[in-house]
């Protein structure tokens, strides 16, 4: 797994140094920052203290489209996951559902964090294959994205150096292909448009969550393309 | 459980206001400074955010002893647990080590924390009953001090709290359904028998590993009876 950290839009210097410091402690080293409000200079370099090698070679974009770039899986946080109903399908997971499920994958892994004042929105949410929040306690549950950061970093690296699992968890390829697939079949079968994204959003999450194996996948494949095929052909007759 | 938050002889204002903060975001209220090197103000407020209340009711001490006192088992951490000959007897424990041991203790818990520049002393560190190191790089093993007590006081709320969970998972009946539907689909489109077997399976699995929702459920029955109806109709017309 590779993991990159993307900041949207951080206010505080201290924040970015901060940032950088945990992720050398961790391991982790590609630094993206979305449309810094703030400089990137002293301040940040005091907060990293030893890891002023990745604030020197942080990159700083426009916009999160291109911070996602070459990302095959991304991962939001947010401290209120949102019980709004447009939010019901989201995958909200805690930071160590989160690592546990992901430890072994070859995905490569874009971890979202937002604003210090007002976090990630709801568009940049939505754009997320995932979204994780920290359990905490319910009469403050905002963390400062220092903290934050260090509870996930921490998770990841926790689980990524224990001990290794015999379980070879789907490539992102055949991840891709099984929900191709499925979205396909729900279109021949003439689904209506809202329930198909809401079915497909599902079914994405249902695989996300799932720990599928390469094996799984391919005989799931196997079974919905082959469904595709049956429908296509009543299609074709008619 | 009962935990206390000791800092020694804390050197920057903003680290103090962040303990606040964190503890808040946990659920833990008894703040103690041992001999503080900053003064708690302005600074201090502004990092505590919405936690003003512990920094209000903290208790500044002279001594670590005094901060010590009335509790059961004092706990202290440190990023480097020690090779010399007389650290070998320290307890060395994760966060999660430690958490996991102690969760349903009814233990008066004394949680310290070091100086930013230096640490505990060796001295401190043998007053313990058990040290917590947190597993880092080892290109990098310092954490920050707010870094550091967020994962810690994050572990220890996890595994207090650990028995909740807010997620609702899919009923077994529903479940049931969705599975018996898929097996439906498989036969339908006359999958070879060998193959069905094992997509149920497989498809069976990743709905007990996936954290299926009920609303999840639901919208895969609806799209899979759909393609049961569509591939039954092209056999019923040959």
């Amino acid at each position: 797994m590779q993991v990159r950290v993307v900041l949207v839009e951080p206010e505080h210097e201290g924040n970015i140094g901060s940032m950088a410091r945990i992720m050398k402690n961790f391991g982790f080293t590609d630094l993206w920052i979305v449309n810094p409000k703030t400089q990137i200079g002293s301040e940040a370099r005091a907060y990293a203290s030893h890891a002023d090698d990745i604030l020197r070679r942080l990159k700083i974009v426009t916009t999160l489209e291109r911070a996602l770039k070459g990302c095959s899986q991304i991962v939001g946080t947010t401290a209120i996951p949102g019980q709004r109903p447009s939010n019901v399908l989201r995958v909200v997971l805690s930071p160590e559902e989160y690592a546990q499920k992901t430890r072994s994958s070859d995905e490569r892994v874009c971890l979202v964090f937002g604003r210090e004042s007002t976090g990630l929105s709801n568009k940049e949410l939505d754009r997320c294959d995932a979204i994780i929040t920290i359990p905490a306690n319910k009469d403050y549950r905002t963390l400062n994205i220092a903290a934050a950061s260090a509870i996930v970093l921490y998770e990841l690296y926790k689980h990524m150096h224990s001990a290794k699992k015999a379980f070879q968890p789907v490539d992102s390829h055949s991840r891709a292909r099984l929900i191709d697939y499925f979205e396909k079949l729900t279109r021949l079968i003439g689904a209506p448009s809202h329930r198909r994204t809401k079915a497909v959003r599902a079914f994405r999450n249902v695989i996300s969550r799932g720990l599928l194996s390469n094996r799984e996948a391919l005989l799931l494949i196997g079974i919905i393309r082959r469904a595709c095929c049956r429908t296509r052909t009543k299609i074709d007759e008619a």
